[in-house]
């Protein structure tokens, strides 16, 4: 039995899942019964890392949905459209979907999902969060018992690249980026990843599906690391603790009604070094999923690159192809029941709380004139907004700085957002406080 | 749509599952669905942590296989039988069956899958292997595509439990065990835990399902950690390792008839610092996955306990409840195909190689007089029976030695196992050594 595959782009992901399916020995035997059957390029020249029959390439991505031959449709061509439109219209024609594209599935999710239900067909999305990490097939097959209270990650590779060589180094943020960029690591455009625009849209994703609920994709508070200081990172070290681009999901309450209350944001956060998240390096990622009974799990890994990404889309076809048979036996006026779990439908309303409302520890640098009693007025600021502190430390102050300046660290406890921007308010109208030098999220 | 359960055991695990399906509020809606029907117990007067109507409680667990209510048999009563009896009962009259078993899964797996697959039903078996980390379904669902070179974990928690306080404490084995066992974290009788059992069984499962074949769980070289000594606890440390009991499947080759020759054992390992499976402390597990092209990815969590346990039951239920309307669409003479990752049968032969064969790196401690030139000695044997050595270091004798005694500790670099031996034979011959103190693997 073979089952024909149709591959809407052959970039770096594309032409790695045709590479599994060309060599297909020693891998699971269903993986021998996928057929590449028609492949959509921009530019039919283009020297490519797999040859294909030359016949299989055509630049009509629309052509590819429609064939006959082509069973399940693998979207891996990137951006918002034609991306958005081709998923539709193979589900509209009754075709299951594989497709890596956060950025569509964050945006148009809920809009996805609704036409695959009706029409019965399934969007499988692994290689859209973690790269070769299973992440969405656990979180959608083996945690259902669970009560999930938090989904937080490192799941943006570039930015944890940066991030540890910046940690390594003491270099600035800058010249690792260049570097980062000239090595392959960064794009040319590097807004997605460093502005933190990735990790939010793979934070939608995982919240959806641990929540069971479709999420704003636009109103999640997103910090990158673009203004982040090589001093901050510095100073975190000596604290015990790395800067890590977390993405976090967590559910802060259940309304009467059944809605799950969430905070869901994308900061640069300091990790106790301790922590599970902050033994992970360079381009790798990790998800950590804790819930009730199960307690924390991890999911540790390479967070891109064409090999693990193409690893987590071929998963998803063997998924579709495993269940093919059974599918087969419906009709179009009795298709077969989707399996609820592989389907991933919402069941619950999920709603992002005012940030006001929410709790968190935080790292906060001022910087301040050198003179006594500085400590106590910045502590009395905090202690009036109800904020109590951990530790406030004061550390030299830079060498281009002002003279008679001084550097101080507060890390918090865990407070409310409302109070900790009250008492930040007070701060900054101190006179002998310069500036705040930065202002970051602490676990 | 309610779908009968009926539980063998109400153990540690059998009481968390039920306190589950007790509370679906919050967890996927499909636990909603799961309704208890009967609970097979040895005996109807004893406490419990989880009070259930007395009526659902009975002694005779055949006649909760056969209640025409149950649709669904898990068993987490534990040891052979009649644990296994029980399974092959259920799948003879076409139930599924879900099983926290390892030790039957370990032995009887291939009699098993052979009666689930003529029957055409599934044996979900995520609770296992470990305890609520999924790896089970990323191994079946996840890693399809994937060659893997090489599965490795530490998936006894007792183990890394006792391992973790004696490099914490610097403490003696026995110590360690002793408290373990008073804390609960180790069985009055340890046996199968601190020999390395436990780890044969699972590493048993993890192989069969990474390699697609079934693994002889008697022939598994199987070293535990209860002749380890704390010094070489200390000596690691200070050569930048700590000791694991780590279970390893590494495919070794492919013969010319498709079989897949894999070695596989468990043995107290050195594993240096910066690896991702140092960091894995205390009653956790983890399982590092190495694969073409996914690369390496770990799954991370805790390894045991009621909760977690419990947490990958309940998914294994609804897994199989997920996709219970498709099968109900089969008649007894024409059933739905199973899903084949789900079913995950065997799909080529696996044989151990010959453990002398095998390469690895190694660390052995030496007991030799204290004088001129042993170091030279012991080289020269390692350098004869060609094993190129990393580092040959003296220690301070410990104070309970014989006067004029050393201790040499060797790590090699990964070598062949026969040629170590040979190597070995030699030492032990010299005058100059005392005895072989410790000999342990290196990652």
């Amino acid at each position: 039995m073979t089952i024909g595959i149709g591959l809407l782009g052959l970039g770096t992901v594309g032409a790695g899942v045709a590479q599994i399916l060309a060599t297909p020995r020693g891998r699971h035997p269903l993986v021998g019964e996928l057929a590449l059957r028609r492949v959509a390029v921009r530019d039919l020249q283009r020297a490519r890392p797999i040859e294909l029959p030359s016949d299989l390439l055509t630049t009509d991505a629309e052509a590819v949905v429609d064939d006959p031959a082509v069973e399940i449709v693998v979207e891996v061509m990137g951006g918002l459209e034609p991306a958005r439109s081709l998923i539709l219209r193979a589900i509209a024609v009754g075709k299951p979907v594989v497709t890596a594209n956060k950025a569509v599935i964050a945006r148009y999710g809920e809009e996805i999902a609704a036409a695959a239900a009706a029409r019965g067909v399934y969007v499988l999305i692994e290689a859209a969060v973690g790269g070769g990490i299973p992440i969405i097939e656990p979180l959608k097959q083996s945690l259902g018992a669970n009560r999930i209270s938090r989904v937080s990650g490192i799941i943006n590779g570039t930015t944890n690249y940066i991030l540890s060589r910046m940690a390594d180094e003491g270099a600035a943020y800058t010249e690792v980026l260049a570097d980062a960029q000239r090595l392959g690591y960064a794009e040319a455009d590097p807004a997605a990843d460093v502005q933190g625009g990735d990790a939010a849209d793979k934070i939608a994703i995982l919240a959806a599906l641990a929540y069971g609920g479709s999420i704003t994709r636009s109103a999640i508070p997103t910090q990158g690391i673009d203004r982040l200081d090589a001093r901050d990172v510095a100073y975190a070290d000596q604290l015990g603790y790395g800067v890590k681009l977390l993405a976090v999901a967590e559910q802060v309450a259940t309304t009467a009604e059944g809605v799950a209350e969430l905070d869901v944001s994308v900061n640069p956060t300091l990790v106790p070094r301790d922590h599970p998240l902050a033994g992970v390096h360079g381009v790798n990622n990790a998800i950590l999923v804790e819930g009730d009974p199960v307690g924390r799990v991890m999911f540790y890994g390479p967070g891109a690159g064409a090999g693990p990404t193409a690893s987590a889309v071929v998963a998803d076809i063997l998924n579709i192809a495993g269940i093919r048979q059974v599918s087969a036996l419906g009709t179009p006026e009795q298709p077969v029941p989707l399996d609820p779990l592989l389907a991933a439908g919402s069941w619950r309303p999920c709603r992002l709380v005012d940030s006001a409302q929410t709790r968190h520890r935080n790292y906060v640098r001022l910087r301040t004139s050198d003179q006594a009693g500085v400590i106590g007025r910045i502590g009395t600021c905090f202690g009036d907004a109800g904020v109590s502190l951990q530790s406030i430390v004061q550390f030299q102050a830079p060498t281009d700085s002002e003279g008679g300046e001084a550097e101080i660290v507060v890390i918090t406890h865990e407070v409310q957002e409302a109070c900790f921007r009250q008492a930040m308010a007070a701060i900054e109208a101190l006179p002998v406080v310069a500036s705040v030098a930065a202002c970051l999220r602490t676990l």
